[in-house]
């Protein structure tokens, strides 16, 4: 209250507010005033972003009213092998990650594009592309009760195109290989994205909305971008983060998991025989079609074998593979090589891109054998 | 993470949790177990309800997708003239509110049948009554951001009846006399629900969602009922709360607001004439159709006379009523008294109902003249 209504409201408690004009006073105005209605409160005056949220969805619900979904689909960090970029010689901003910040995992639930289609009105028209506009490109996404450590709470967003697409499996999720997402995996409720990072399969999940613009979220605004490589500190990207894109699909990959000597007499003296064992990863939803790994030809040159594969389980999963290559037993370190290719051609690149961030590093996976003696 | 599991991580950060498994034993599982999927986060886990909000209005959306309704309505506290209930002598638990607690107003911005109906496929019909089941009989709101005395937030919830009625006049409100709602009193949203205790009248509102119970917030569940007389504490209360109804419409009454004294040469010597003002509350949206005052006859008994109606808004709003009566001007106290008749025969009555929560008081308007010498 101002000043000037404090003198004439009688105070009942003031924290939080509890007020009331005199009554006579009251009754001289059939409109009451601002300055004459009274205050109830049993909190003090919250902060309200001027939003109001129209519906609620228990897990219940949601199995009740859409068809059931599972996909198979590969979850991955962005900052996948930022290890390995950060040991190019140019340092990278955030955790040290390896390659096993990935999970390829049964995820049920139900369609988000059901679930937006129910709710939304008109939406099923610019599903169906007769009167696409650009007013709600988004889908944003929150986890209210997650605070975090660059902004209040989690929040991210994804194209509508992408949440409507029917062949797109985005999961409004409860199940992680047939049971209940764990809470550590952001159950109850998180949502499934194959194809994209894992910053926008938003973990506990418990707000959806459309928008004209992407989630303000920082973990959406101001991370998870790839700034251009002259981008070198903090500083300098702070004019970059407006307008680099954020990111959205993962980069066709390969990593070399494991490398072991296998006993094979009948290789030449001075040689031994390397079992490499590994993982790929699709990019776009275009399945992996090869793998391939560095041996050497008789001149110890580099060549390309290709490895078998030995799991593929489908165009958002993850691919599985082993092969075999003779090297020569020289003392120290035996490098082998692995690349990818997608059934539509693409490679994985010699080299990944470096960026500040240390995201989406997709160059050939490196696997290392070391020789005692 | 569980021991084991946190032997096999590596970790990278403790908290929150980022940790990666070897990428070794990842790529030994097709589909990778639980206890090898990655923890990549932001914050802590947090906790989750196992629900999700499916979509969110700015003013703007609301404005642009609803027809604007304006309504005039009297918003009052349950526990308007708690004080003179806890003055019969039976004390009462509350703020000890006067007739004060009440404003009458207009209301501006959409009706809530119409967000509704536009949210909720299906309520259509079961608004037209074709298909009315139980099921989701409440409308819930929530102001999340108000956190309150005795709940983590304030929320409360009315009849679906209610809130789809074409006459309810229930509104999702951004305007007060034509301009924005202060913040101190529930902008920039606040629910209107004309004819019930303020209570309901939720400020900062920022949820509805439907269900097929009362909201479980304490402010619904536990507080603003009519508790049976004979429940004098809190401890007896206990019991009670789950078999009394939440309060919904607020009772038929009427308050003296002032008594002053007219000079008037015209009266016998050894009286005086005192003008009468106050406002009268309809109950159920039935207009108040008269009030009277308690005058003197020449014997000095107490007869009812009409009070002339200074200002009538309509059937949510209050009425302004002013009149005269003659008194002995003896020292001491004057008593003039205030009752309302509802245009349906209903009389305000003598005696309020008294309730250990003094709420909904409704008895004779007691005012008071001091006569000096």
């Amino acid at each position: 209250m101002d000043p000037a209504q404090e003198e004439l409201f009688i105070v009942r408690q003031d924290s939080p507010l509890n007020a009331e004009p005199p009554t006579s006073a009251l009754a001289e105005f059939p409109i009451t005033p601002e300055q004459l209605v009274y205050h109830r409160n049993h909190s003090d005056v919250p902060a309200h972003d001027g939003t109001l949220v129209a519906t609620t969805f228990t897990i219940d619900d949601l199995e009740r009213r859409f068809p059931k979904a599972r996909v198979e689909a590969v979850l991955q960090c962005a900052g996948l092998r930022r290890a390995e970029m950060g040991a190019t010689g140019r340092e990278v901003k955030g955790v040290p990650w390896g390659a096993g910040v990935v999970a390829n995992c049964y995820w049920g639930g139900v369609r988000l594009r059901d679930v937006l289609l129910e709710v939304f009105p008109g939406l099923e028209r610019e599903a169906n592309g007769a009167n696409r506009t650009d007013e709600h490109a988004h889908v944003c996404f929150t986890a209210r009760g997650a605070k975090c450590e660059d902004d209040a709470y989690y929040g991210a967003s994804i194209p509508l195109s992408k949440a409507l697409d029917p062949e797109g499996d985005v999961l409004v999720a409860w199940e992680m290989n047939d049971d209940d997402i764990p809470p550590v995996h952001g159950g109850p409720l998180r949502l499934v994205v194959p194809g994209y990072l894992g910053a926008r399969w938003v973990k506990w999940l418990d707000g959806i909305y459309l928008s004209n613009r992407e989630s303000p979220n920082y973990y959406q605004a101001r991370d998870y971008k790839v700034l251009p490589e002259e981008v070198e500190d903090k500083k300098q990207a702070a004019p970059w983060w407006d307008k680099v894109p954020s990111m959205t699909s993962m980069p066709l990959n390969s990593v070399i998991a494991s490398v072991t000597k296998v006993e094979d007499d009948g290789i030449p003296a001075g040689h031994l025989r390397l079992r490499v064992k590994g993982y790929a990863l699709p990019a776009l939803g275009v399945p992996v079609d090869e793998v391939q790994i560095s041996g050497l030809d008789v001149d110890a040159h580099r060549v390309w074998e290709d490895a078998r594969i030995t799991y593929q389980g489908g165009r958002w999963a993850w691919t599985l593979w082993e092969g075999e290559v003779v090297a020569r037993a020289r003392k120290g370190k035996i490098i082998v090589r692995s690349r990818a290719l997608s059934r539509t051609g693409e490679a994985q690149p010699e080299s990944g891109k470096w960026n500040l961030r240390g995201v989406a590093w997709n160059g050939w996976s490196v696997g290392e054998y070391e020789v005692d003696a």
